[in-house]
């Protein structure tokens, strides 16, 4: 199922029927004077009033309830790097219009013109009653990880990087079901990250969450070790003792996460590999190594990529418009680990359901098994599923606002919206 | 035709369907695979791509061409004060819809929470990238004259604080019409302006320039004058050589404008004005003075309120959806006096056109006279009217991006848009 849209038809896609892809909708009559005072001035008052005399009212009375910003200043744009806040806003509209279409929530784009870090969070900070949650979107390394610290230590709104965490979220429910598939303890597993950027370095902060204890890391210059003399301090968060090279780093290794370029690791890397081996090959659009070459080496690999035309496609959507969805829903302060591992294991869960008929229809016959380990973006239940597991885990950390949850019945409302 | 809303009827309102005013639409396909790869990764990098390489271009493949953020602090809100920026969302909210509903804008709120004029200009100038058009809304003065010059000067799109310049266009259209009316020379009015705040200040502005010579500004200690030691540089450019009292300022005064509170002027004042003068008392929602208490002292008087239920209600929304309307289509930098100043003629124009049927069934047999100097808000023919007026003020004097203007093709649009 390979997919090819030429630069026209894109283009043509984004200028028509009108310039762009979201537009604003209203949800409220306004078709007399009546209305007009109700929504306006003299009307509008109350809620006004309500809200000054108690903020959390915000959330009854406005679209705050159930809309996240997606924020750019447009420095690391999928494949394109740095071309600035207003060159990525097709990007952010893009994500907004998934966020609406996959989990109804109502997602608006705002591109930052700043790349100092106290610029960007200042902005960020200074409009953030507008919103109900940030998704932050395709900012360079190593900024975007100060700028998530300090927008989650600073506002009361469930803050995300998804380049970081979604990436995170997707590959380790990847990991849970290969692992068990194999047989493999994940605490016995020996992984390699080839990239030491935003996702690479969130995948392998949640990869240790989940158990892993042999994790190596490789950046441009190779294996990340104590003593290299050129790191940063979040790459040194990886450095392990020994000055291994690339070869040692793949020797009986049982998981490579590829988050680089074209040609990184190739056949013969993976040859070294346990016989076995789990191989995510993300880079976009051309992965690492592709399929039909690690399988040339390793027949029994599980392969993942980002694309939607090989099996197992690591694609963030599976994630980012279902944890937002859930931290709308329960009104967290903040999206935590505890939240993001629960949505790894939902998703990893899913997967070992039988398809749909209507999701069979469209992508065959598919079953849990190596060519499918993580579900696919089109099937509806991720919401019910994902939602669901990062809300209650939201209230079981006590991050959430709302205290009466009711799991079951939210569930069931989930099912309703899908 | 009074409209009384309750508390509960409007919290009702703003809590249902769902909490708020506005959410977000997609305006794209998004059901299949290959849509997928149009909106967002690969296809939408041909978008980003032509943004980069010309900025131009994000008004032909975003949002942006036709979006406008609703920007507040919340410092000088409607009858209610400085009650912040998340207590002012349901108003800002209420503006966007304001702005779909009459004449198709998208319109975003944004609510900054930043009173001091540096961190909030800062603040907008960072997401300015996002939109099309700024409409400033409820910031307090004097800090709104500074914040609005700065990011007029700063930004390359069109910025407007509608508290300023909506209620200054809207009476002025009054202006002309009432000046007509009574066979009055602009030139040769005497006019006393009560209230000194941002409105009062950017009306006072457009008469000048509309040719008053004989203007009185009063704030609530009286008169403005040179003798005065508080006046801050705003009111300064305002003030009178003589040391007049508020009797000596009405005496012959031939218009009084309110922006101020109920009771700051009485009948004993409107007795000393001219025998056909003209009052816009516009407190909110308790004019400074009824009309019926006008008309017993001048019989003749033409009388404006800021309410639906008195004749010649001077809303801004006669003029600020069109206004943008008219800047977007032509992609203005700025919106300068000679648009504002078209604004004014063209709504001034309407009001002597016959009603048309539908709007006769709603609001009567109104005609051109002193009972309707200006058109009322639900007429659909202000869009034509007024934002093709502003799109020609804005080629004609050069500051609009489309070079190739057609104004009857456009006013054929518009009425297609109605």
């Amino acid at each position: 199922m390979s997919v090819k849209v030429t630069k026209e038809e894109a283009l043509e896609y984004h200028r028509s029927p009108n310039p762009g892809k979201v537009a604003i909708a209203t949800t409220t009559e306004l078709n007399s004077q009546r209305d007009l005072s109700m929504a306006y001035s003299p009307g509008v008052a109350h809620p006004c009033e309500e809200i000054r005399r108690e903020p959390e009212l915000a959330y009854e009375y406005t679209a705050k309830r159930n809309l996240v910003a997606v924020i750019s200043n447009g420095t690391a744009v999928l494949g394109l790097g740095d071309i600035g806040a207003l060159a990525s806003k097709p990007v952010m509209e893009g994500k907004a219009v998934l966020f609406k279409k996959f989990a109804a929530v109502d997602s608006f784009d705002i591109e930052i013109d700043a790349k100092d870090i106290d610029k960007f969070c200042e902005a960020v900070k200074a409009i953030a009653p507008t919103f109900g949650g940030i998704n932050l979107e395709d900012i360079k390394s190593p900024e975007c990880f100060e700028i998530e610290r300090r927008l989650i230590e600073e506002l009361n709104i469930p803050v995300m990087h998804d380049d970081q965490h979604g990436t995170a979220i997707i590959t380790s429910a990847g990991l849970i079901n290969a692992s068990e598939m194999m047989g493999k303890k994940i605490e016995d597993m020996k992984v390699v990250v080839v990239g030491a950027g935003a996702s690479a370095t969130a995948c392998s902060t949640m990869y240790k969450e989940l158990g892993v204890k042999n994790l190596i890391m490789c950046d441009s210059k190779g294996v990340i070790h104590k003593g290299r003399k050129d790191l940063n301090k979040y790459k040194k968060d990886f450095m392990i003792d020994e000055a291994l090279t690339m070869e040692e780093a793949f020797t009986d290794a049982d998981m490579v996460l590829g988050l680089s370029r074209p040609g990184t690791f190739t056949k013969e890397h993976i040859a070294l590999m346990s016989e076995e081996p789990i191989i995510f090959a993300l880079a976009n659009p051309t992965p690492e190594i592709f399929p039909e070459d690690v399988r040339e080496v390793k027949p029994k690999a599980i392969v993942g990529t980002g694309r939607s035309d090989f099996p197992n496609q690591v694609n963030n959507v599976l994630g980012f418009p279902f944890i937002f969805r859930g931290a709308l829903d329960v009104q967290t302060r903040k999206i935590n680990m505890t939240m993001k591992m629960a949505a790894a294991r939902a998703i990893a869960d899913l997967a070992k359901q039988p398809l749909t008929p209507e999701l069979k229809e469209s992508f065959g016959d598919l079953s849990y098994g190596r060519e499918y380990i993580i579900p696919i973006p089109f099937d509806k239940r991720l919401m019910v599923e994902v939602s669901s597991a990062v809300a209650n885990a939201a209230v079981e950390t006590g991050v959430a606002r709302i205290k009466d949850f009711d799991l079951e019945a939210y569930r069931q409302k989930l099912a309703t919206m899908v």
